[in-house]
């Protein structure tokens, strides 16, 4: 078993990685911003060593000063956490340049899926599905449309060289489509000085479903059932949940299936998550991503598993074969967890950052808080607003809705705006209840503030 | 269903019902004493009033006041926590006079197991074991030397009047016993007037180990299996867990059925608790008590079979069936429980009540806390001194224990002096850890401050 691993991260994660180290008997080493001197996970780990000033690109993100502090407290291993240097695969290489223990999967795997095409092409041959969509590039309009037909109206436009939303167009019919190709052609042209288009079929209606997969160094891969993230705001997840309202046990099993394949196709090794669109309509799923890391939303899984996923990566960066097969993995009853920020939810959920004075966590059966906030905790404007990760797990959906807005309701943070007034109105919502909805869903049905609702 | 409950209790047991009321849209209504105005439970409830000053006998215990509280917010249920009117068949009587669903069983069933020698007889009937003894009382040494022999040395010889450890001896051979019956006769003529004398068998050496049950309005009854609690000080529990160590799966069954039939035997209703003494070298089991309430270790059992005893106590109040068959009864995994009390363990666990200054919990995964403590809370010395319950579950003892640990290391109460120390020694002993120990546990180990242990 590893002996001693750095957290190269800061806020709830640091703290989730220190708890899970602290029980499996692993000694700990915390790292800092000077805006982080006062962090709980600063105050919770064995060791803990400044690495720079606010600035994450000199702190958190600075390669020299994490690796000094590991090599320095002969950490054999690092934990990434979310965010930061977890997808980086230099960090990783250098890791292993330095015989420590970077605990996520190879440089090549993060690489495989950190590049779009790239990952595109692995999955379509590991048979993992892929959005339909052109073969490469299309040369013009009358090629596009030729294209389109066998795909299926409506389609995506997409400048391979865009991105941040430019270069997009959706096409509903060919004449749409031969005159989008056309303008996107220009504009990217004038843009981005790459004229290349392609198509994808463009899934309207879907909801996000990521399967959680866990892999040891020995190619022994399982996954751990879904998790429906649908609640989403500016692809920004809110509310996460498994199971997923759309899944039945048949789908999972295939998604479940194509979320190994993935991981197996760039051997892949410790905690990944295989992100698809699952079109509930025609009940088909389709590869949009593997984030090559744990996840923000993780606990849910680990609520209905009974499965500690970050004593699983910890295990298995040390060498350890998985104990757990396929058929040891049961789901048990229903778990939802929502991300309270410090922002104004009403006020398109701008930033908050602040002390809290009072402060304290709701309890009690089926409620878990991931947080690294305490009573006069001070929220940096530095980093992410997050205040804490509330999770609840009961035996039905209904029952986990009638417990969160329970837990909603005591959570008490005072002395700067949280999205707990969000989650309330969502949680009252039939729609939300009714657990029919797709990603559109804060689009369709905006949450305004408590007496403002039409 | 009912609609408005009136909690009849304070603290975190209060804290429970309010938290499980919510979560099934009953309405609450929170009691309080002058001292309590500020209390986490007055805060949480959708109404609360006053009814008396701090002394518990004017207040949380008084009839007339909880009563016309009741009343006047037109509850329709009473729920009354444990210790307070939890086991008072008057209470509960005048509960069905003024037709208020007093939630817990019948003024019948409370008052033939409240009276010791009644639950005996009716346990003894019901096929309940009992400790071996005497038939009634003993003439004198001549005959209580013939029923020892029947019984098997050691035997205790117990003054009727007796109490308060007054008036017991053990005898461990015919001389001591006959001698025994003697001394002890005559001290319970000088102390009580009344020297009558009778005998049960002494088990020394036994583990306290419940069963937790639960009984519809329809004669339905199913057990939750045990609960062992043998880590004691002057019978104050201290650490609670499920599974026992101790116990086979065959004995679950066993001690299951005949906490059932204790059930049975005086038409139970709601929530209760059967209380043996666990022979452990012999694998046999008698009864100890039964108590007619939810207990504070209830959280154990709950973490184990996911299943909700406060909401079930509210379900068979409003006269629905139980849903739960024994056979969807399913165990899984380990949870402990410590009673963090602002108590200095290491003087005699001497109170410490005062103000709370910073306070925050643990979180993270498998842990729960039952609490009503919050930053700069004042623990009364007026009542018990609970701060919190810390519940941990995970999936064998050896991580619970782990889990403990890590979470007593990161649980901050400042201001008062609490049981954290203590259990923090506790968890770290060779015996503790190995699962093997009985009652005795604390006199034999006694726990000391940390440096001062030899």
């Amino acid at each position: 078993m590893l002996k001693k691993v750095l957290i190269a991260n800061r806020g709830e994660i640091a703290v989730r990685v220190i708890r899970a180290c602290r029980e499996l008997g692993i000694e700990t080493v915390a790292v800092y911003s000077t805006a982080d001197e006062e962090a709980l996970h600063v105050r919770l780990a064995d060791e803990a060593y400044c690495i720079g000033p606010v600035s994450s690109a000199d702190s958190y993100l600075n390669f020299t000063n994490v690796m000094s502090a590991a090599t320095l407290t002969q950490s054999d291993g690092i934990h990434p956490g979310y965010g930061f240097l977890s997808e980086n695969p230099d960090f990783a290489e250098i890791c292993a340049a330095c015989n420590i223990k970077f605990i996520g999967p190879s440089p090549e795997a993060i690489s495989r899926m950190g590049t779009k095409d790239v990952a595109r092409k692995t999955m379509d041959e590991a048979g993992v599905p892929v959005v339909p969509g052109s073969d490469g590039l299309v040369a013009g309009p009358e090629e596009g449309a030729r294209t389109a037909e066998e795909i299926g109206y409506p389609v995506i436009i997409k400048a391979t060289a865009g991105g941040g939303g430019k270069g997009i167009r959706v096409a509903r019919n060919e004449e749409e489509l031969k005159k989008g190709i056309s303008i996107t052609q220009q504009e990217a042209r004038a843009n981005f000085g790459n004229e290349g288009v392609y198509l994808e079929k463009y899934i309207e209606d879907f909801r996000h479903v990521e399967i959680q997969v866990l892999a040891d160094s020995y190619g022994h891969v399982i996954h751990l059932g879904e998790r429906d993230c649908s609640i989403q705001r500016r692809l920004q997840k809110l509310v996460e949940e498994t199971p997923s309202p759309a899944i039945s046990p048949e789908m999972r099993r295939q998604m479940g299936e194509a979320a190994v394949r993935a991981a197996e196709a760039v051997n892949y090794e410790g905690a990944g998550t295989v992100e698809f669109i699952f079109d509930h309509v025609n009940q088909t799923f389709y590869f949009m991503e593997m984030n090559t890391r744990i996840q923000v939303e993780h606990p849910v899984t680990e609520m209905v598993t009974g499965v500690d996923l970050i004593k699983e990566q910890l295990k298995i960066a040390s060498g350890e074969r998985l104990e757990l097969k396929q058929e040891d993995i049961r789901f048990q009853g229903w778990s939802i967890e929502c991300r309270i920020n410090a922002e104004d939810p009403f006020k398109q959920f701008m930033p908050s950052p602040g002390r809290i004075g009072f402060y304290l966590p709701p309890g009690g059966p089926g409620v878990r808080v991931d947080s690294a906030a305490y009573p006069d905790y001070m929220i940096s404007p530095y980093y992410d607003s997050m205040v804490a990760k509330l999770i609840v797990h009961a035996p039905t959906r209904a029952e986990a809705v009638s417990k969160m807005e329970r837990a909603l309701s005591e959570f008490l943070v005072e002395g700067v705006k949280t999205t707990i007034p969000f989650h309330q109105r969502l949680f009252e919502h039939d729609v939300f209840r009714s657990g029919d909805f797709n990603t559109k869903f804060l689009e369709l049905y905006p949450i305004e503030e408590k007496g403002e609702q039409s």
